[in-house]
């Protein structure tokens, strides 16, 4: 393999420039050429992209979002778009690509692997639901600016004694809700994957004001519910003041923490690697602190569930 | 003067801990004691109410919220509650208050005053919206928690060219959305002190595109429009990709900045030496960088506006 | 096991508030009353002890720090002292108890052990040497504060064209440095358990400005130099302007990361479920994503080295 | 005035960007050219300068540094080495500059308008030490950080009940020291200014210990005092135990906060304004919240000392 090229799809999330720096460097380490693609797969069929060398990924892994552009591609869903950024990239000699997103981008790379790309893929979205990775890129980011919000909201809450509600992203996957909920010692966490009533909640926080908790944090997975309106339920059933933040992309933002740069180096490394030993058609995963490659069907055909431990523990120590 | 009380009022703000420290110190090197009364008017009609000395403020400066607690009262609304709460001040002996918080409050403290107590209020609000004063304690924790958010919000806007929408507090008042819009280098700053069309909005958005702008921030305040009908708008009408964050009483917490931990331990020292000199019904203001004297009576009176200038400043920058 | 108590001593680390409140919440909820244990092992042999409830954790899980205090004790180094201490616990009725601290405090459980006590340790400690566990409480907070250090560095070193030194914690272990160097670009990583020569980064400083790296980060751990002798020589050697942070204690404060909390949370319910379960003279560590049981004796006796395929990581990436 | 330049000079701080940014988009709405100059006057020697349009200045509003660089050139501080500075810009048919820098950058400016051109200035510098000005562009970011480091040692510092000494910027000045000693609640604030005794802090210490105060941190100018050796005495002297920070240039780092931006574009409008309005040889400074033109000669040439009352205040209210 003598010319690959990384690209940046879907939702951005923390940590993707972290992880281009690192395809970069360890590719020429191994004296493999490195192109990057901009702006998605949309960059791909519009042959939108560039040589990278060493100095053009520096100064980068600071930053939030990624420097490549990314973007959703309606014409990359065809066949025929697909086939166009294949040739693109053949007509540069690129025989491998690297791509860093979620779920869509990952089931886009193995549309490109039918057409005789090299594919690895990197599981990059802050929502860490990605089958075969304990962690993906941009969650521990995200969760942690998800609790910087709580943190902000107990101060308020405890001076008034009120109910705060904190809505995080997680359409379909309460990862983020459940771990900065129990991170931020939250009283209730509502996630997609559990149903609830709201009357159940009403009762909950009834019932610890007459144990004595003076106020109460409920965080909301958006897949869950509404923060809004469930937070104009519990006040009307329960004459509790509610106030709600609805954080969204401000958690896709920011510089990222130290694990996702070293989550998004790691398996960057390991991935340049896979392709450079003839490698293809796997994600890299990180379980159990080790790299490991997983089947690309596997990683966009499987569901990740969340922790039922950590649910049951933020419940205990929410006491 | 011999005795005298602090209390934080209204919805808290960052610094709040900060003035009542200063409160304390202040006086007890005056050789004046100090009560705390706890939660508000309500803990004063209930005679929730203690000495503090200078340890009991130790480990304070650095919160959000008020350690003293606060709450709206009903009761204190009404004659019976005032004069309630006056007759518990005097029976300890308690000649003057030093009450901290926003519009409400102060004007609960002008009707103290007309009972008999000496009175020296100090302007503690987020919303910069009180008459008398430069700054308000917490406006400037404030707006850089909404600056932070909008710092986020920037990285993902750039990697996808998005239109993000934030909604920051602010009813009647724009302070928070003008400040945080300019330095957050806001293309669009929307305040309930100017008019707008949800047209022009989307004009200007288009416009601006076609300028070579890759993604635009608009700031929001709360009084003005809501953020996601106004992002659900535009997104129908021009095409663009819109994301909302609201993000609430978050901007109420946190650690206050250096201007208003500052602002607070200037303001009230001088209301301190203000009640012992024996000068009482004004607010403590900060103008042109010093403190100032105001007639309570003004400072819930009049009505202090947006500086224009910097309205029209964040136009030419936003270009 | 009725009644247990809980203790931090040694060093302090972000995360010991989170490891307490959840060894009170777990312990109350299967049944066991808990003593909180004042100012480490002196704490222990003045009999500074009392009862804690659910209330008596709340609003704790944010802070850095630890509110139970915690010192350093000669009298407890002595077997006399160990033996008041074990007695004091005695007469309290307490069986069990929970020891949060680094190695020098998980030594001074096993001694207690010795003499009738339930031990069971934690590793609280941000410098991440402790034999058993992957990963320490306080680690992830401490390298977030060394990298937020080095964020900012980086913005004045790109400014100016120099070279930048940040000296971390770390007098026998490099956890933090190449963690936090990896993490933040760093060109040179310097850890006590690699030997270097001040010439051989000299000449590499000098080789990278001919390659175009306009500036350098150099993160060193204390115990493998002064960066401020350090820079001085860089700078007589190469005259290169250097310019030196030592960033000291500011990485043991802060609210603690997500992680941390997580982590303390984890490993403190283990503890109490391993006394309740009658097991002891262990400590509980994290391994691939799982709470374990390694015997305390191990913990302390064995000594945990940094990574070297992270080392040779931070190499390639810096080229 | 067609054509005008922009340049940062000497040492950076935060808000450089914003102020760049509005000197470019100012000056286009009026209907001027700007140019901007990279590395300081070493840059105006070497005729490294460009063109830069509205997009060239975007999305660097919340960036710390200068993307102009800046750097110190000894040729420039001849004559020789001005005049071709003033011969480039000249070439150029740049008829107007704005130099944003310290005390030094400012001699600069003073002595290219002596050669020609029209200069305006403004304050940019984290020491807050020019005359003229009530704040410089960096001095609040600077502060903002410094406290951010004290917040964290407080954490610990309560937790060990230990002496924690901070270094911070200030050779000459103590506004840094002052600023974040007080909001910090430092028990003792060391500045150039103030000529001290380390006796005397000794005995500071020992006194409030015996009045309670289990732990006291300590802000040191740079210019006052090493903070290491005064640690050391202190240790010595009382057997307290004391740690040492030295935070050194993290303070010209970081995302600027909202007081710096909007006082960079604020001066930053006034200075085009002024050059367009044919008014030079001045600095625009910024007096009770206004911006005001004071010559050149004055700024650089008087010195601005700390606010004596200031000083007074930290002293009563670290009681």
């Amino acid at each position: 393999m003598k010319k690959i090229a990384v690209i940046t799809s879907g939702g951005d999330c923390p940590g993707m420039n972290a992880a281009i720096r690192a395809v970069v460097r360890v590719a020429l380490t191994c004296g493999v050429e490195v192109w990057g693609i901009r702006n998605g797969y949309a960059g791909m069929i519009d042959d939108d992209m560039a040589k990278l060398d060493s100095r053009s990924v520096g100064d980068i892994i600071q930053k939030g979002g990624t420097f490549l552009g990314t973007a959703r591609s309606e014409e990359f869903k065809t066949l025929k778009g697909q086939q166009k950024a294949a040739d693109n990239l053949q007509a540069h000699g690129i025989e491998g690509l690297v791509v860093i997103g979620g779920d869509g981008s990952l089931t886009g790379a193995k549309q490109l692997s039918e057409l005789g790309i090299k594919i690895v893929g990197l599981p990059g979205t802050i929502d860490n639901d990605i089958w075969g990775t304990d962690y993906t890129i941009g969650f521990d980011t995200a969760v942690n600016t998800a609790l910087d919000a709580i943190n902000k909201l107990r101060d308020t809450a405890s001076a008034h004694g009120r109910v705060m509600l904190v809505e995080v992203m997680g359409r379909a996957c309460g990862w983020i809700a459940l771990t900065a909920g129990l991170a931020g010692g939250a009283e209730i966490i509502l996630v997609p994957e559990q149903p609830f009533s709201s009357d159940d909640v009403c009762k909950k926080l009834v019932e610890s004001r007459s144990k004595g908790k003076k106020y109460s944090i409920i965080v909301v997975a958006e897949g869950a519910s509404s923060a809004i309106d469930l937070g104009k339920y519990i006040s009307a059933k329960t004459g509790l003041e509610t106030r709600v933040s609805v954080i969204g992309h401000i958690q896709r933002g920011g510089a990222p923490t130290v694990a996702d740069r070293l989550l998004a180096s790691r398996l960057a490394e390991r991935a340049v690697r896979a392709l450079v030993d003839g490698r293809s058609d796997i994600m890299i995963g990180y379980q159990s602190n080790q790299c490991v490659e997983v089947p690309i069907a596997d990683a966009v055909g499987k569901k990740k569930d969340i922790d039922p431990e950590l649910y049951r523990l933020a419940d205990v120590l929410s006491q």
